[in-house]
């Protein structure tokens, strides 16, 4: 019996490990995507039918030849969370035209080329799963996050595409806006005074995620926030 | 052992009945408002632990008895599901001034009246959940929406003032946007060439609504859409 | 030569006689409303063809009224400047059901009837022009904001529906979202250690109404901020 | 005396030529900068104080040479409309990643490029306007426009930024939202059976612009739209 196949892009210490352990617990086989080697192979390793690939999903050589390999060794994915987002923080003064790049390939094309990977075999099949994973910024461009916002909004729109245009062939696409500061180590570190509410669990992210895939067709959501309750807003 | 207490705010043969039976096969036991005192107080009498109340949500003295009732009854409510809002579609040119106000007194006014009556002691427990149930003209004033749309957004823009003021107390406010027509016996007479999937599933809805209550409170959602996936938006 | 008119409902000393002002400038006459009788008297008294009228805008009857005589007097309406709008703040906890009717009613209500006085002959002509002034709270449902956002959002709501709906007939229905305090004695007095540049001057807000009915129909603005420059946003 | 240097990125028969003679006409000495050498030559050659730049807005370089030579003639530019912003329409299956990444960078990269060559004088100055020129995809990510949709939301979201960012420094950024089809020979042959109120009007485009520069920054409009009045929307 095979598992379905989900595909988390994106994996740090944060959401993107627990992605992939909700979804390794509910039955998947996990690909884990990631531009370092490590940490993502650990993880894998200690998940059942969980493994790990190098890719830079802003290279469309990269992911093609990734998602080749994905389909080979697991099958064709069902379900994609797309976790990929890193961005340099700064005004306009502070950041150049290379961050408002590398931000926009790693939010923006790398979810198109990503989808273009996973979305022919989800219509043959007349079902799919793309989760992107947002942020205040796919919203609102703020004064300090000149480089980020613009590159989030690009996925946002992006991900409205598709989600229209995918939606009647029974593929659902998704957003998660993110809307406050992840639990982390390094959050934790550089917030020593906050409390334990004023963070975002990633275990509980994943549990929005799994609930995006499992929506039943007749009341899909597009969009949502993760908000801690504490969160001015 | 006492269970917590649902009320179902806005009784009909569609969403508000799967509200109810969802809650109840939950473990709550549920207090059921409609305008009309039938067919509440049938579907009452065939969940466990539930009961009608015949209530007019836009009259501030109507909503104090029934709440008075329901306390006594049942105890605090810990979670409401506000799905009071019928309108009248029609343009400018249609609707009337009474047609405006009384959109709003049920979609608007009576989500304050009915708020007002359960946050204390919500307050008090550090907990609750408030459901509102929206629409798409939530969002956006269609020329064909002038009475109800104002309706619905005042409702959405008074959820959001609730989210804000009281997420910090532990309680969550939260808005369902069904975009969609509710698949019912009226529904389905009127549009009887659309296919299954055009429509929204109450019990789809109510589910939404159940893991709505049910998220921890370090992701939060405030809004989301229930939208069947063949709807072109 | 008859002069085209102008109704400004809602004057106060701040943004209402500055729309008086200007339109009568422009070479309107100017219907000025008000709930007082004075001080819309006194200005009145300062422009050329110019009058007052005390009119409650949340009564349908004194609208009538107040209409029938303003066509009697000037004529037709074809420009309205929807400027009545005052509010309580406060959050949920502060406010009554009281508060947010009366704030429904003047912001909301009203336009919807003070529209039904004048569209008619608008739509006879072809043309005609209902400027709304908006508040930050048309967008955005504020803790501090429970009353009068929900009221700003269904005056936004109502806005856009009429736009929608009257564009085609050659109505021009437009939105100010003003996003700063206005310039005001009180404010001033309020706010003393704030530059200048903190605040909204009247004298701009109604150029831009100024602009906004000026605008050719192949080119129409529905909604639009007028915002201090240094304004955090 | 010095005429004040306004520059326009992007120059076709439509929009751009527009804002050319508009702000020619108000008294600014105009650089046009195009992709293709013609027909901006031949329009600057028909305006008083106007001259013609190649340019590929998406390169840096390319950019920075002609930034270099406009100072060198002109002087610091005061006014920036950037309307390049051609787009690939079609769904997500149509389009390539190529398409996405040539959108991106014309619409957002090249914002980003030329507002970092004219910032810094703006800012000695104490003033200046960058005015954007969006459209309907600005806003929404439609099933036919996968490519363009995200490069002009990413637009609007450096926009954002910018204005945020700039505007307390007395540089004023805006969006025009253009929301219909542009009168142009080539879009009249394509719907020869639509009236004239179909189509937005270029010179009343330009309007809006000029408007939107001139605005005085105690009530300044970051984003407005400029639709025809018998537009659906």
């Amino acid at each position: 019996m095979t598992k379905p196949v989900c595909v988390v892009a994106g994996i740090g210490p944060g959401n993107g490990a627990a992605f992939a352990r909700r979804f390794a617990a509910d039955g998947h086989a996990v690909a884990l995507l990631s531009r370092a080697a490590e940490p993502a192979r650990e993880l894998a390793a200690s998940l059942p039918d969980a493994r790990a690939w190098q890719c830079d999903v802003g290279d469309a050589g990269s992911v093609a030849r990734v998602f080749d390999e994905i389909r080979g060794a697991l099958g064709d994915p069902e379900v994609v969370i797309y976790n990929a987002g890193s961005g340099v923080f700064g005004t306009f003064d502070d950041v150049t035209a290379a961050d408002l790049e590398a931000s926009w390939r790693v939010n923006a094309l790398g979810g198109f080329l990503v989808a273009k990977q996973v979305v022919p075999a989800m219509k043959r099949a007349g079902r799919g799963n793309l989760v992107f994973v947002g942020a205040t910024a796919s919203r609102r461009g703020a004064a300090r996050t000149a480089a980020f916002a613009q590159a989030k909004a690009a996925q946002r729109s992006l991900a409205e595409s598709l989600a229209r245009h995918l939606g009647p062939a029974g593929i659902h696409v998704s957003l998660i806006v993110i809307d406050g500061v992840v639990d982390l180590p390094r959050t934790r570190q550089r917030l020593p005074d906050k409390p334990d509410a004023f963070f975002v669990k990633p275990d509980d992210v994943a549990a929005t995620a799994a609930f995006l895939v499992a929506q039943p067709r007749s009341a899909w959501t597009f969009e949502l926030e993760a908000r801690p309750f504490g969160e001015t807003w």
